[in-house]
């Protein structure tokens, strides 16, 4: 596990039930905590996979080389900074981006994020 | 002090004497490593100081609210991931952005941070 860090995005969204994830609200999301989400490999490719799939996708359909408790870590790092909306739909843990968050505060970075892992995947390889 | 990280960028260019400091080649230049260097607010301050300044800037010329050893710690993780290029001039090191080598790499990554970082601080104030 990471050590919490400074970047930012507090998560005060009020969980309402215990299957209510926190999210930060679109005014407390931080550019440094979401490059931060993004400076990972792992993330990125969630990110990625998620961009691809324009749409909701369940945790279970994402899969990552490592242990499941660090996918889990993953995904709340990609939750608690903004980059990404978690859902309960009965026992599936849904994902997606929040690309109009995103985009409205930060017009083109994730399409240049995105455009940037596609330029060096064709450069270098396999992500 | 961080921990080493494992987001690339292996600096392997030959330091032909003490004054040369390392960085990587355009060709070692990873996109995790560039976004994790972004993705803290001092370094992200350095890099939009660099930006606004257009050319070399000496470090005792971008002061930092940190300690010296803090602030060099910050300008060489932005090496060491590409972000910059660090030069001896005399005795003072001088600090540019590698924006050819960005540039061409990740065409538009840097102006959207960039953007993203005005965005974020005239919504919300000082960086």
């Amino acid at each position: 596990m990471e050590p919490p860090d400074r970047r930012g995005a507090a998560v005060t969204a009020s969980a309402t039930s215990p299957r209510d994830l926190a999210h930060p609200a679109r005014e407390e999301i931080r550019l440094e905590a979401v490059l931060h989400a993004l400076s990972d490999p792992m993330r990125l490719r969630v990110v990625r996979e998620l961009a691809a799939a324009d749409g909701e996708v369940a945790c279970s359909g994402i899969e990552l080389p490592v242990t499941k408790s660090t996918t889990t870590h993953h995904f709340r790092v990609l939750r608690e900074s903004g980059v990404i909306r978690q859902t309960y739909r009965g026992t599936a843990k849904m994902n997606a981006l929040r690309e109009d968050a995103l985009g409205a505060l930060f017009p083109g970075l994730l399409d240049a994020v995105l455009a940037a892992a596609d330029a060096q995947t064709a450069r270098l390889g396999a992500p």
